[in-house]
């Protein structure tokens, strides 16, 4: 089934420290509030105070885990990860969270990010001898905590930290804590709140955070190194933060939960207002506006109710979302979106549409939608999209898909609007993005703008390495 | 993880001839678009004209279905079946298709729905000395096709049908033929269609058939046996249409995706009418309606329009429904709801709430939602019901639980609402409900009203027999 | 890999009344001890005195039973089944036992054997309205059990009885009965004996009672039906007995362990009697006498004592039978055999010698095994079998293979010799190894003479019928 | 299911380079031959010159390997592993064998043998800040490998030879050669030969490459490194071979197939001789002469020789053995080894029989077995051990047990003799098991006599360190 337009997140995590609590089945729901973050594979390890242990496997987090799993996995200190969903074949080697030995006793360590000098440090680490079992760059991270100096776990994480060059969240299990390590930039989010039942817990996203209950949630800032313990936490700044802070915009434009919290911000919010920024920078006299379903519904709101025009739903989307092997057959490939998307005709027939959607990548899904509005007999569709137009790589660890790719990079708005065949198009502006944000700085534009806030030796990302192992 | 209060639906169908097409991957993606009516177990049999071939199992149709499965289904005639998700341990042997070798021939059978003289036919075909591998009716209705009158299977059908009391539509499959047949009295729905690459499709709802990208699609008629066939599609009248038709008034309220057609009207148009009339019947001053997701959003869009109140979104539900069998642990379970819905607290602080859901079976899941909007710092919450209080069983195929499971069998409208902590609480009444659907007469609403359409024996449903086998 | 040059055994059967005891473990260790029977599929049902449960899948008894299966088949009657192992695709629609509630209670069915009116009883069943599974010929006797007149089940078994014509050992599960069925010719063994901690057991071979713990064992006589029971069995005559017996002889040349007793003769001792009068009818000059491993072991143990020649193995054979799929390449196709068996050349070399195997079928063996024994060095390899040659089919339940895949239905003794090479070769004559048995008649040697103790309608067994369903 | 009283090895290993072959099937059937060697767990990993690809599990060879998994496996450089048995649960982490990139390219090691000074190499790997993966010494040679100094992977291989003490014969993967290297004591056996198909292969005996069709075989000598390749093998004297070489003896008497031939000698062979000298030190007045089976063969067959009595076999044990993890119930364990073995009483009653055993390790088998042949009528019963009394634990790679659980290690002769209720036991001495050999020295018989080969810091090994991580 051909994917969607969208940027892919690459991962979720979760800390949990619960002195009475089973910490396996706590990670597990924190992960399962997590999986829109990643769908190939999902882990968790677990620390009893003696020893660690983990299970880790490709598919979703439901899947993976069975309660045979989790009774295995006693102990009060546990990480988790669940990982984004690559086409093709799946790959056990590169789940996570990654588990050694070390020196200083066990070490796992789950992330979520991308470093941009991760071929570099990958030589460093063979090159002193090391075997590496994976291609990820997080494999790489836990034997240069192994190999740290330092006469704790916090000094050997906070003399580790200046070698990394780019976005990491992280949490960190040892044989008896659980840190959730930021990089400078704040790229990636992550959060740390307190359990109703004593201990805390650290997540990718506040609304996982919530669903275990959570109270006194607050942001691991920039470049901290937090330490989850029964009591009170322990905050240290491993690393000043960057000048130029640079989180992901795109979390608040797609990847997070909409009642995730982030930066002062509820994302739904953000969501809204995006929409209404949209309406103000480019109205439209229209009969109705739609969201593309899901992530769209806060924006189409939004825009409703800044332009006065009615909202409502316009299509129905397949909410069950296993993945699936099976190639459609010719006849139904032809079908293309339609085996996602159907039309909801009386609420589009002789209508002028605005139709809401939050991106456009490849540029492949857009123009099958608006000729499902047509199809269901509207008379205009008008396409919003709640970003600017994405034209450059994200190497922070979101994958945006090559220049190559993306229409935008090689096509005037005009030309977009005609591939797309809509009457009218509009991508927000840089300005009135920042603008639903309440900042004006703080945040990565680069996949809008081509300025990254961190040098990038494309030369090195981009040809890659060759690949010497595989799973 | 507790189940929502929601009534289950038993099943969905899909029935296939395509000439010119792989047969079992079309009756695959049908299933897919018909997963919300069954999680538990999926299965498709498929006829080359010669031999028959089943594959079923438990689980999602995602994970039921491997590449490999569906290469070993070839031939262009298919049927295909998605069961509904119980709680605790799933049961092989009541998957379906239920597959036979006939004398007449191999013979594949997809059943939605319930029949009330289920108990006494089971007695009949056991009397005959026949064995039965299930529980199910589904296999009962299979052994008397396959001793049925007639010369050909058409004729069989049709001399069965007469002694089928209650809720059926179904596919079947024989060596060279696919029929959709229905009951009399139209208790669940069925449509066919026409294929894009030649050929016709059978299935629950229209949703799936336009996932095919069918045309000329219409209902199968209350009594009617259709044959899919290449070019056109050959209609009788199995039985004559009962006098008064008894359509399940819940398709509209709730199980039906958005997208699907039925008896004329589109589910998304009547959920929106529910809610306009819900608006016309208990007005309410408030600040914002809002939905629980993710099947009341029509009903709720459509009370805000009606009633002027600005419609906004107050929870975010996890999408992700693979289902687990990890119980919670015990502090997770106080949170109840929360690991499944949480507030968006912005859009409901301060404010004078209506929020909008389609029924209350038990009770348990309405209580913790208004509490939730209530933490979240709304000032009024006002419940709204999109039908009238369930007080009654359905015997026809719906799991409504049992008398004394209905909060609304036991408890006034005051009780239910002070039970639940609402400040005002409304159901919409049976008028209005009808009115929403611009009918008067033609469903079933015994749930609401305990009068039965077709007779119960309720000795007989209610004590059930002792189980013989089990799986 | 290439399939040994064997027979092949349709199944072992167990049954279980054991009032004291886990009855599932109890007939899962008996079943383990009938593997050689069949590798296929494997099943155990279990009654409870209320609710009968199955778990039967594809594969060794060790890889089908888990202990989470077996904790869920709770009671003290049970019955299991262990199917032979066919090339290709495997299939559970085939597996047994077979399980059906029928009007007199659930009733499960594991059978050992192959009636010759198969076909016509088939038809017989499908032409009273019932609908079969599979194309299993146990199915079939379940549905006339099924539909038997009788106030008991032991009636209704003993009425059903004269209609099955063929092999039949059976082991029958209702509510709260065992019973064990031998046919009035005895085809199949069967035994039973009485369980150390109270009740009684039901099987194949005495190899596998004493694997229980049994002692009391006594055959299943011909026509007799056994019922199970806490203290004392109760023995009933279903039919008399045919006045030619017709116990299947392959029994004791190949398929029986060489622990088992029957017919009051010990395998083992049988089998070194054959080897004994090979010795005799065709003796040789020769310097060591070699089995094939493993079942020719006795017989080569009993050759040489006969004849004064030293025993000794010649051969290691891969004990590790595990079945794969996996296809050899082209490179080691050509090693044939070797993939099996290894030489063993000091054994062998410069030697003249006498290797005894037990059958001959394909003759796609021998000649490498003789090829082999040269290849290390003997001087002279005389091949004795023991057993005449395998000229004809067998229809009670064995794979022999067709006539045209019988190398000595259609070759000379001289030319099967020098097809597999050997410097001489002989079949034991029926009258020998009627001799080693100690018996005159009882025995069914139709695979040699071609005299069928029971009507073969070979048009009717032979075409076989059209193939309706497939797993 | 009782463990057998037997040494436990620990594994089997293979490599192949294969120019015009598939080579992972290759290894596959290699390792197949070698299941005897280990049954836990076993993995292949194949280079194609570029990509190193592994594929293990826990499993016997045929359930780990499925066709799909080795057609991902291209390639014409493989080596292979199967892990031994252990009780309890099993372990994917230690399975083997390592893959990991190093700086020098990829890599994979599969290892059969035990270091002594694991736990101080496995220190000093930690200290040099490498994180590990598993509890396994074999990981950390394989990162000492990774960090090693040299040019080439054979300098590197023998840079790191002078840091292993103890026992290793392993086969090593890189990007496009194959290594095989035993260690300078020749502990545990491994040869090479030649493929019909051109290339070479390596393996732990001979029997696996005799299966793979090759000749031109020849051990790896002590402490060499031999490179497999198209035409010629190239030879490299790692270490010197140790003056004292330490073979264990254990593969002659219990461990090897009877097919392998190792250090000039067949085992077969060997273990006739072992018989032979048993007969002459131990004579006894008997009637029949019984081996255990299956490993005891070939010694009954030769103490019969030597002593004219006749030999018979006395048991049938059962041959399938794919583990089970049912637990047999109480009644089920009081048969014992009833489970495994039963008698063949014909051959037993009223003789003095003479019963050939190869070891003796705990004692809890024999008594059993000698109370067996008792209760089959036997007159007496004379025990006879192909070793010496097993009185030293194996640091070496070979699970004995512990001092407290060898029976001979507390008790004398007689004291064991009327523990298993022997009339007589005789344990083979030392003088009798190297005269069968015909060597006088150059083996290891430190688990008879406690002289060690090597340095052993009990200390060390015998406390083990703390487990830090788990599977």
């Amino acid at each position: 089934m051909s994917e969607f337009d969208k940027p892919l997140e690459e991962c979720g995590i979760i800390g949990v420290f619960a002195p009475n609590e089973d910490v396996a089945r706590m990670a597990f729901f924190g992960l399962y509030a997590l999986q829109h973050r990643g769908q190939e594979a999902a882990g968790i390890a677990v620390s009893d105070g003696r020893t660690m242990r983990l299970h880790k496997e490709v598919g979703l987090v439901a899947q993976v885990f069975h309660p045979e799993h989790l009774a295995q996995l006693e102990g009060h200190y546990a990480i988790g990860h669940t990982r984004y969903s690559t086409t093709g074949s799946s790959n056990r080697r590169n789940a996570q969270p990654f588990m050694v030995e070390t020196f200083h006793g066990p070490l796992a360590v789950a992330h979520n990010g991308n470093l941009v000098n991760a071929s570099e440090l990958r030589q460093q680490v063979l090159q002193r001898g090391v075997g590496l079992s994976s291609s990820s760059d997080s494999e790489v991270m836990t034997m240069m905590l192994a190999g740290a100096e330092g006469d704790t776990w916090e000094e050997r994480i906070q003399n580790t930290m200046p070698y990394w060059h780019g976005a990491y969240s992280l949490v960190i299990l040892t044989r008896s804590q659980v840190f959730a390590v930021r990089d400078p930039w704040g790229f990636r989010p992550l959060s740390v709140g307190r359990l109703p039942s004593g201990g805390h817990a650290a997540a990718s996203e506040t609304g996982a955070l919530r669903t275990l209950g959570c109270d006194e949630i607050r942001e691991v800032k920039p470049g901290e190194i937090v330490t989850l313990s029964n009591t009170v936490l322990r905050f240290r700044q491993g690393l000043p933060p960057q000048p130029n802070l640079a989180r992901c915009i795109f979390e608040h434009i797609y990847f997070s939960r909409p009642d995730s919290f982030w930066d002062g911000l509820r994302v739904h919010q953000v969501r809204q207002r995006l929409g209404e920024e949209l309406a103000r920078e480019a109205p439209t006299e229209a009969d109705v506006v739609v969201p593309v379903p899901d992530s769209s519904l806060p924006a189409a709101i939004g825009y409703a109710r800044a332009s006065g025009i009615p909202y409502n739903e316009g299509f129905t989307k397949n909410r069950y979302i296993a993945r699936t092997f099976i190639q459609p057959t010719d006849s139904l490939r032809k079908q293309g979106i339609a085996l996602k998307f159907n039309a909801l005709e009386e609420n589009l027939r002789g209508q002028r549409v605005i139709m809401i959607d939050d991106s456009i990548v490849r540029g492949n899904t857009a123009g099958p939608l608006v000729k499902l509005v047509r199809g269901a007999g509207a008379r205009e569709v008008h396409v919003r999209i709640t970003c600017p137009p994405i034209a450059h790589p994200c190497y922070m660890g979101v994958d945006m898909g090559t220049y190559d790719e993306m229409i935008a990079h090689k096509h005037t708005l005009d030309e977009i609007r005609d591939y797309i065949g809509a009457d009218s198009l509009h991508f927000l502006s840089v300005e009135g993005m920042m603008r639903a944000l309440g900042r004006r700085e703080g945040y990565c534009n680069a996949c809008f703008s081509g300025v990254y806030p961190i040098e990038i030796d494309r030369a090195h990302v981009k040809t890659g390495f060759e690949k010497a192992i595989a799973g």
